[in-house]
């Protein structure tokens, strides 16, 4: 049970969280501010342009005690801070004098912290040098100014995004002095780790709360954390038992895709069909038709032909967003029922996808909520048999929308969370939790209680350490500190645009890499026809038929740690400092990581290298491929060509000899 | 004589500069702002990131009139406004109760309202709309992010630049409502148009004041404003007889291209030569040697050679800037008198250049100034015969390096003024004043007052709006509201960067242009030997003659309206609404310009265009080409192929007579 105490000295006043300073206030160097401020936020097709008009940012210089808090103030500006202690947290209740659009304050930092999290970061796991803005949106295409394809993607359509761009924002991080924070609030935010003696949040609002987690351990602190969080149902158990391939053009494609894999020998648990409801043509070229109920022609006997593949071990995966295209008979359902947002007019908002506009069912009223689960999810899904789906998006909610509840700009990124509680309500619906495989790309702060699991997103097709196979390491880490613990990626990446198109070697790469994550499941990216597909090379397919037994011969060893990530929050994919405290070279390791707590991996994301560097943390290691010994709390450069993924356990595990077998599987 | 007045209701407080409501205060809308800051400023080759990270902005929300003025204040920040009214302008002087590193202002605006100026500005000649940083740097190369070139330049050398780079940074604007603002400081700045209802200036100073003018019309206006600036001296008669030449490569080279521009007739009245002090060679390529001295392998018998070219009547013009380079004889001279500034450690401030390195003269030592215009300017340069050169750069102050008074982050927008200054200090001392041809890309407040002229600084070679020839009309107006009189640019352009070259029509465009502006100088461009040079075409060199003969042939005409200039500050090139204030469209010409007071000059910036859209303000117009007669107050599209540079002059014109015997020169 973490305490706060307050130490006052003077002019001076301490907070600490247990033994950690957090918060250190003097008039001279004041930890709390307030003001006002406007916004211009221009929205293209998820990307967003965010301008603050700032009109203050006062110092609440002066405190004075008040009878469970403090209370900070200067001239007529006041806000309290009352304290509260719970089991396993402490909440530093916000209570403002008036109503304030901007609040900053300063947590107390050390130089050599580490800070983690903010939800889904690609680009760093380590926060600490940069401001880390909060706000669901596209991932952005390159994430880097300097490389071509974002700079195409800039100036063809605002989407080259930079570092902090993510599909899952969340204001919260863990810091390497073993305490986690929250800023209860789902309004545009800014984390600022620049300064070294603080980390600066910025909200554009007085947050409700600021949580605070403090443990002994980082396994404690994680399941502290999620317990205010919530835990994710695990995953369903046939999951583990092949790979989910990403085909679409009809049920002879299909067949002709799996005869071809089971000729290579590959275990297929599913097949994930983003067409089931039809195409539309753009001039973009082929995009589906966002009305969720599957396409009689495209699919005919749709029931009977997903219970045949059933049949042969194979589950039907489909598509669904949380827009609904105003040329679809739900759409229609919909707006009869009155369930669509508006715009300042009174009309229905229609959003622009390109070349077709979809409505966006109010998921602020709980009717719109279940009839979503129930009359698309259920009844025209799980109804016919579709074992699970991508859940796209979330991330669009536009901030001039007008919603039943509340305003979008403090929707914004609470949208995703609701989208996922919708998926939840159908799967409690139709009481298959657990048995149904959800996965989503946008989420935000509480969603990690319902049953929808991340993938990370849209990477480029290539091995760009800002857009490419890289990111998946970082973003597996930082929503692994952020509670969630099932963490994927499209095999072979999916973004493809400006003659990007992905090699061979990426698709064994991501195959490789995906064999020691929680779920191999593959894409054929935004241009199918462009790029290679893993079912189109034999080599690959040799590739992948190994890299599936050996995924399906850890599922013993995953269903293990599953059991940390139902009772406890704590993620498959690891940290290598929360299994390893005491190496201080772990924490600064953003491109590696513990599959549960015996297995390390280091995925090679540079093209053309046989050779990889990998830090062990001080402890006796095993290496998978040559069985050869090594020595931690060093740096080694092992072999690594295509098909030898950097892996290690520890010469400890109890799990040594299922290891040593996985190589001649 | 403009007046302030305060006009106070309650908790209001107006302050009117005569019938102009410039401040509108209240509690709730405060107009004056004080707080702190630190910054992070990291400079690459004269290009900046700035990177302000804010304490505080604190609204001093209340106030109380006192003897002379207004004391703001909240808590216990104060800053008082003190009215000090002069013969042609009114000062608000400001007084803070202690140090602050960030200082607001809000100045009323409305909107309807235009404002004009802050130095020189590429895009935009209006400002509304947009925040415009006031530092001064090197332009950046593409000033665009969506182009290739700024993308090439971003992710190479940081130096793409946007709408706002510029060499000569200002803080100061003039409003349609006739009046100007000067926001005196030097500090890092930012003028703030983006809102409806007041213009925001942000300082990282509290200024020592803020200066006003008022008039009955902008010519006075401009009187007034430039009587506080100071009036520069008239460039030489003698740039009216011809077209400047850059030319590069040695004697040999040079009496070859005056022999080929002779023989077509072009009337040259002076060369340019840049390697006048020598090349060196790296592996960008050729370089100049950076020492003030003329190289006598490369220019042997210098005297005598500047001599018997200036009895052809033609002027030898070289180039200077005010660094020195560590490997040339007067680094060595600087060095040994202590000239030189150092470094935090005390050692000699180096900065690099690109495989070259340099000393900064330290200018905030009036004995440097003076060693820097005797010992280099007057002693290897006029006493030469040298007549005029390019003074180049100032933008590169460094914020780090130790100056003999104040600090760096104060210095740098002002380093351009000392350079001026150290310029023109060198013709006072040589007697020369008047009859020598110095130009600047850099400059700054009071920089007015000295002899080097502005020119437009680094185009791109090219037709684009943001970087190609196009800024230059924009530079030149804002220049004039900003005090300037002469305003020039590089025929042809001067930046070649990653496979853009100029085209023959780019030259042709910009003779045509350069006719109708107070001076004819060409640029041989930073890559000469992969550019077209105008004395390489026949064609070109047709149309130069013809072009120079009309400039000549001006001469009068210009002269007339340069008495403006020496009298009044009244530019050359002015603003359409200059002349038209009663014409409402006017003030949103950002591409058009008077030549004086009676030609309407819209030069053709896009390639490949025969026809071109000219406003017209209301008049009477006759067409240069055609003698055709037009109406104004309207938009109309004339003929406007390569030669044909839409020239209008008012029907009403004395100088009709002389303008119609042009288009047969």
């Amino acid at each position: 049970m973490p305490k706060l105490t307050k130490k006052i000295n003077n002019d001076k006043l301490e907070i600490f969280l247990d033994d950690v300073l957090i918060l250190e206030h003097s008039k001279d160097n004041p930890a709390i501010f307030v003001g006002n401020g406007r916004e211009d936020i221009l929205m293209y097709r998820g990307n967003f342009r965010i301008t603050n008009l700032e009109d203050s940012k006062i110092p609440l210089k002066l405190f004075k005690e008040t009878n469970n808090g403090i209370e900070f103030y200067y001239g007529d500006d006041s806000l309290t801070l009352i304290f509260n202690e719970e089991k396993t947290k402490c909440a530093l209740k916000l209570n403002a004098s008036k109503e304030y659009t901007r609040f900053w304050i300063r947590i107390k930092s050390d130089k050599d912290e580490h800070m983690y999290g903010l939800g889904e970061q690609m680009s760093h796991f380590n926060l600490r040098g940069k401001l880390f803005p909060i706000w669901s949106s596209e991932p952005g295409v390159g994430r880097n100014k300097n490389t071509y394809v974002t700079w195409m993607s800039d100036s063809t359509g605002m989407a080259g995004g930079d570092y902090w761009n993510t599909n899952y924002p969340q204001p919260s991080y863990m810091s390497s002095k073993k305490y986690s924070l929250f800023s209860d609030s789902y309004a545009y935010s800014e984390f600022d780790f620049r300064n070294e003696n603080f980390t600066e949040i910025h909200v554009w609002e007085v947050p409700e709360q600021i949580l605070l987690w403090k443990e002994d351990s980082f396994y404690k602190l994680m399941e502290s954390f999620t317990e205010y969080f919530g835990r994710q149902p695990n995953i369903p158990d046939w999951m583990n038992d092949g790979i989910v391939v990403g085909i679409q053009g009809g049920w002879d494609k299909i067949k002709r895709v799996l005869n071809d894999l089971k000729s290579y020998g590959v275990s297929v648990t599913g097949v994930w069909i983003q067409d089931w409801e039809g195409i539309r043509m753009t001039s973009f070229g082929q995009r589906l038709m966002w009305n969720w109920a599957h396409d009689p022609k495209r699919y005919p006997d749709f029931k009977e032909n997903v219970r045949k593949l059933k049949e042969e071990g194979i589950r039907f995966l489909a598509y669904s967003n949380c827009y609904l295209a105003i040329d679809g008979a739900l759409f229609k359902e919909a707006k009869d029922l009155g369930y669509l947002a508006k715009n300042d007019k009174g009309e229905i908002y229609e959003v622009d996808f390109g070349e077709f506009y979809c409505g966006i069912p109010d998921f602020t009223r709980e009717e719109v909520c279940k009839w979503f689960a129930k009359r698309i999810l259920v009844e025209e899904m799980l109804d016919y048999g579709i074992e699970g789906w991508m859940a796209d998006f979330g991330e669009y909610l536009p901030i001039d929308v007008k919603l039943s509840e509340s305003v979008a700009m403090k929707k914004h990124n609470e949208w995703p969370v609701l989208w996922a509680k919708v998926n939840d309500m159908a799967l409690d619906m139709a009481g298959k939790k657990g048995d149904i495989f959800i996965f989503m790309r946008a989420s935000g702060s509480r969603a990690q209680q319902y049953a929808p699991v991340l993938w990370a997103g849209d990477q480029s097709v290539d091995f760009t350490k800002d857009d490419g196979i890289a990111t998946v390491i970082p973003a597996a880490l930082s929503s692994a500190v952020s509670g969630f613990c099932y963490h994927h990626s499209d095999i072979g990446g999916y973004t493809s645009l400006f003659g990007n198109v992905r090699t061979p070697e990426l698709n064994d790469r991501w195959i490789e890499f995906a064999a020691f994550t929680s779920t191999m499941r593959s894409h054929e990216t935004n241009r199918p026809n462009d790029n290679i597909q893993l079912y189109d090379s034999p080599t690959t397919m040799v590739l992948l038929s190994k890299m599936v037994r050996i995924f399906k011969a850890l599922k013993e060893y995953r269903i293990n740690f599953m059991k940390d990530a139902k009772d406890k929050g704590i993620s498959l994919m690891r940290p290598l400092f929360f299994e390893y405290e005491n190496d201080k070279e772990s924490y600064s390791i953003d491109y590696e990581y513990m599959l549960g707590s015996d297995i390390l991996v280091a995925p090679v994301w540079k093209e053309k290298t046989d050779n990889w560097k990998v830090y062990l943390p001080n402890d006796k290691w095993v290496h998978l491929w040559s069985d050869k010994e090594y020595d931690g709390g060093q740096t080694i450069t092992i072999e690594s060509g295509v098909g030898k993924i950097p892996v290690f356990i520890k010469k400890s595990s109890k799990y040594l000899d299922l290891f040593r077998s996985l190589k001649s599987l």
